[in-house]
């Protein structure tokens, strides 16, 4: 067997142990780990930043890309803002034992549903070190051991901050066992990971669209992952122009390198000769190059200071990532609607509409994990939506959908409460 | 391209076009549909029989076995059942459009979840046409569109009940499409059909172990399958001695080749003397045969009108699917549940005890979609827990557990009220 294999498959069995009694651990030793959390990344401070030097100075020789070193960078600010982070979550209620549905049949059987965790999280995720925490933390809080799998350029910060949680975890009475971290960085160990399935109950992974694939194509047991977040904002002909321009700006400019930035804005054409123009010389001011269609194109050419590149039929349904929008007029909503179904990704897509019925319309028939009226696409988050942090954003369908936060890393028994019933 | 594919996938693209609009289909059309199916059911019966008997006779040249038989078999009393059922299932609550967990946040946007269909269901089935209705009743009345394609051996009557299924939901104005039959079985058109995940949100196998096997490694879709049923009854030393002994003979004897009947007993030594002995004779009379430990064996031996047989490593955590049952003494709740632990194959666990702290401990640590306390784990199915009836019961944790009724066919989107909200 490789060396580090046979490892790797003891922490799996320790996990799962760990995973038996964590199911109904007191909600206050998990709350008392995520306390031990918080104030120890502020006490160790200077071990963990001494790490992440560590693995800042080994990027440097290895010539990383400036957002590389940011999304590493860990430093005294940060730190808080993760300890900061740690204690909303600690102050969320614990979802594992909620018991509902729960009922009464004409046999006397008293039949309902118990939350419960999954039972073994392991996590694949890349550069930012910050997610070990955030894993660690949601995972322990509902009641789930965790296998950290961090990658090489942050193994350094990653294994200071495992630590920090290991021995928040003891010291607060989690069972032994119950966080995982695996050191050797061997690529070779990924793959043997994501076969376990045997202990791992579920594989979240953080990081790049390849590692994402990857994960996705290779795992033997169930993967929450986000997608491609294609995102469309649709300005109604009854939309309110200063909240439309606002929020169009927002969800372009406001972080544009992130899944649920806007990538294709929407114009009814009856709005269209007002409304664009306002919003082109903000965009332009932000920078944001603009692909028109030709409609567009007609309304906007006579501005010269602003980034116009005619449309292509590949800027529809595009994830830019970028400060670059596609732009597109409309005739009605159904053709806004029709458009979204075949080039939304499902992720998060808004109307800007001051009238209900349209509301409604796009409420009801549009196809994604999140639907706004009136909002930026920007609020797609678990810690926007209330759910303290999130694992990830899931744009599939089963289990669960948009943000992932506590409720959606448990599952649920039928629990029978009987006084001798048989079957007839 | 092969014959058959194209027009297997041009019923993938009509089932996915429906089911755009039946996510936000009125109930009213949705019972509609139900009502007409259990009416039609009736009405065509001489239909429905001929075409049952057209596979019938098929079958017998090829050689069918009795149970085969017993399971294609429709007739005038099994449609009446069926018809029963499809309105039990009209009557239930429409699941789709429920909004939970709404709430109004800190800069007043209202964010909440709203439960929608899946979307397109597709069903790969064998002998027993009656789930052609069972399917296509849950799929619709939770609003999901549905590929339907059943076994060879029953063609003649699937196509007849789906023909039914058609007619009933076009005359209630369900959405062309929505009901979607594969009439050709050629059967390289299932690989196909796996394959068709840009179209079939869920797979459902229901047949044999060797279909499901075939299904879950095939689909490139998720896919809900019910597992092997290892089912444990636990008899602890405070159990009332009758209720125990009815309980044990129901669980093993009721109907002994499905999932939910009891595989293994464990006695707690203080009562074996006690109860063992009563047990036996009751499972005697049925034709049970006893696989003892040889704890059990020294208490049971002195009885030989019983057909008992030394337990082997084997028999635990097997699922007999029959008359026989393995029988073991144990020291402990404690053991009860390492046993259960190590050998369930976390379907359905029951403890049968009047000492209240057994029972909590039992239902806490006890990790299978149902765990019951005083009662046969035979209840465990659709239609006792009162969800009208089952599209299987899924032993894995992601999305639902246990009986999947109405309720875990749906997905829910975040819906988000704003009002100009934009992120700061």
């Amino acid at each position: 067997m490789k060396p580090g294999i046979e490892e790797l498959e003891e922490k799996g069995r320790a996990a799962k142990a760990a995973s038996r009694r964590m199911a109904y651990l007191p909600t206050e030793v998990k709350n008392r780990t995520l306390h031990n959390i918080s104030n120890d990344l502020l006490a160790k401070q200077d071990e963990i930043l001494t790490a992440n030097q560590a693995d800042y100075k080994e990027a440097e020789t290895s010539g990383m890309s400036t957002a590389m070193f940011d999304r590493l960078m860990l430093n005294s600010n940060r730190l808080k803002s993760i300890a900061q982070d740690v204690l909303t979550v600690a102050a969320l209620p614990d979802p594992v034992g909620e018991v509902f549905d729960m009922r009464t049949l004409p046999n006397g059987l008293q039949v309902g549903r118990k939350r419960v965790p999954l039972g073994v999280i392991g996590a694949i995720y890349e550069s930012r070190p910050n997610v070990t925490i955030d894993i660690s933390v949601l995972c322990l809080k509902s009641g789930n051991a965790i296998i950290l799998r961090g990658g090489r350029e942050a193994i350094h910060s990653n294994s200071a901050l495992a630590k920090v949680v290991q021995q928040a975890s003891t010291r607060a009475g989690m069972p032994d066992g119950a966080v995982q971290f695996v050191e050797n960085t061997d690529r070779t160990l990924v793959n043997h990971m994501l076969g376990m399935n045997d202990v791992i109950d579920l594989i979240i992974p953080r990081g790049g669209a390849n590692l994402i694939r990857f994960v996705k194509e290779t795992a033997t047991m169930p993967v929450v992952a986000g997608g491609i977040g294609v995102c469309h904002t649709y300005v109604d002909k009854s939309a309110e122009i200063d909240k439309a321009v606002a929020i169009a700006f927002n969800a372009k400019v406001q972080r544009p390198t992130v899944c649920n930035a806007l990538d294709t804005l929407l114009i009814h054409v009856d709005v269209a000769k007002r409304y664009l123009p306002l919003v082109a010389v903000e965009w332009a001011k932000a920078g944001v190059e603009m692909h028109c269609d030709e409609r567009a194109m007609a309304v906007l050419k006579v501005n010269s200071t602003m980034r116009l590149v005619p449309a292509t039929d590949e800027d529809w349904g595009k994830e830019f990532l970028s400060l670059v929008a596609a732009v597109k007029i409309v005739d009605s909503l159904d053709e806004a609607l029709e458009h979204i179904e075949h080039y939304g990704s499902g992720h998060s897509e808004a109307i800007i509409t001051e009238e209900y019925g349209a509301a409604m319309r796009f409420l009801n028939e549009v196809d994604a994990a999140c639907v706004y009226v009136n909002a930026s696409t920007r609020f797609t988050d678990g810690s926007q939506f209330g759910l303290g942090t999130e694992v990830g954003i899931s744009t599939q369908k089963m289990h669960a959908r948009g943000p992932l936060g506590l409720k959606e890393l448990t599952s649920y028994k039928w629990i029978i409460f009987g006084s001798g019933q048989v079957r007839p």
